[in-house]
């Protein structure tokens, strides 16, 4: 199987880094393909330039790349802090310049862009894993947890994969060694059994 | 008052754009204070940096000036297509970077970030102007509209700014000459209704 982790955080320090790390060394260990992207390291430029809004734009390598790999992946691994309900903007760059149509979604040919688009990855799982600090009640009552349908019907229901998990790591700030510890436990665990039942 | 206008779309030929000339004049016309960015324009980078994450880390010229102008700003308009459920990623960015502690909220005294936060923004009133190629039915009930909470809940409501109102134009695409030129003179009515009840 082909795993892809993509991991969005400006610390190299970070859980999230961390959970990205325990990862790709778990899943190397069951001997499937993992394909990791730091998107910060990468320096991956966020912003969808206009050349490439048309269907059929030649694309910069790199953004080939992610391309290609989103269409190969077997498995999708995300990785971010919750950010104003969001990705940090390099992550919802890579979801704007990647997920194109004709690589994640196409429409039903004659339709002109206003119907009901047909999801195209062949992945069978994504599993979102998120850090925050907010309270898990306060973010769902105040803020209706918006990254969980973002992640689950706007992105990857969209897309046409059929599983879809995620797990909000939370109160970071607040968090023990001890609890740090039982969350890379947890991950491991999450991912472990995804790419299992497959 | 001061109003600050916002605009993320990659096409300056753009319905985003039009709705956005058509606010800058007609909110001069009743001799307030407009500064409009379209981020697209002045190249805004959307990674927030890993030095621009502390609190009170020195910020870049063009940073400061959003971050002034957004502390100064007595009405916000943000204009952008829906993009995933989100703002492009560009405007994700200016979110991620003028939105700091200090400028658009603060932690209580003492709190080490995982309370509730107090809004700082003075604006009284928050307009989100978007476009869409979904129908409202199906954007409601496939993906909750996550842009509505996402705006006035997790941002402008969490920065203290009290009244929200948020207007999508759909379906752009399959759109009239006639229907847009309604919808710009819509834009213009919620603006200046918004501005006159200040």
């Amino acid at each position: 199987m082909n795993i892809s982790i993509i991991i969005a955080h400006p610390l190299r320090s970070s859980f999230n880094h961390a959970i990205g790390k325990t990862l790709v060394e778990s899943i190397n260990q069951q001997a499937h393909s993992v394909r990791c992207h730091d998107l910060y390291e990468e320096n991956f430029p966020p912003a969808l330039p206009p050349q490439e809004v048309p269907r059929g734009a030649p694309l910069p390598d790199m953004v080939q790349t992610h391309c290609r790999e989103l269409a190969e992946a077997d498995g999708i691994i995300v990785i971010h802090p919750n950010w104003w309900g969001m990705p940090p903007a390099i992550m919802k760059g890579w979801i704007d310049r990647v997920f194109r149509p004709g690589i994640a979604y196409e429409f039903i040919e004659g339709d002109s862009g206003e119907g009901i688009p047909k999801g195209l990855l062949k992945a069978q799982f994504a599993l979102v894993l998120n850090t925050s600090n907010t309270t898990p009640e306060r973010e769902e009552k105040e803020f209706g947890d918006p990254l969980e349908t973002l992640w689950k019907n706007c992105i990857f229901g969209l897309c046409g994969v059929p599983v879809f998990r995620r797990r909000t790591f939370s109160i970071m700030v607040a968090s023990t060694k001890g609890q740090r510890a039982d969350w890379l436990d947890e991950a491991r665990n999450l991912a472990a059994h995804l790419i299992s039942e497959k």
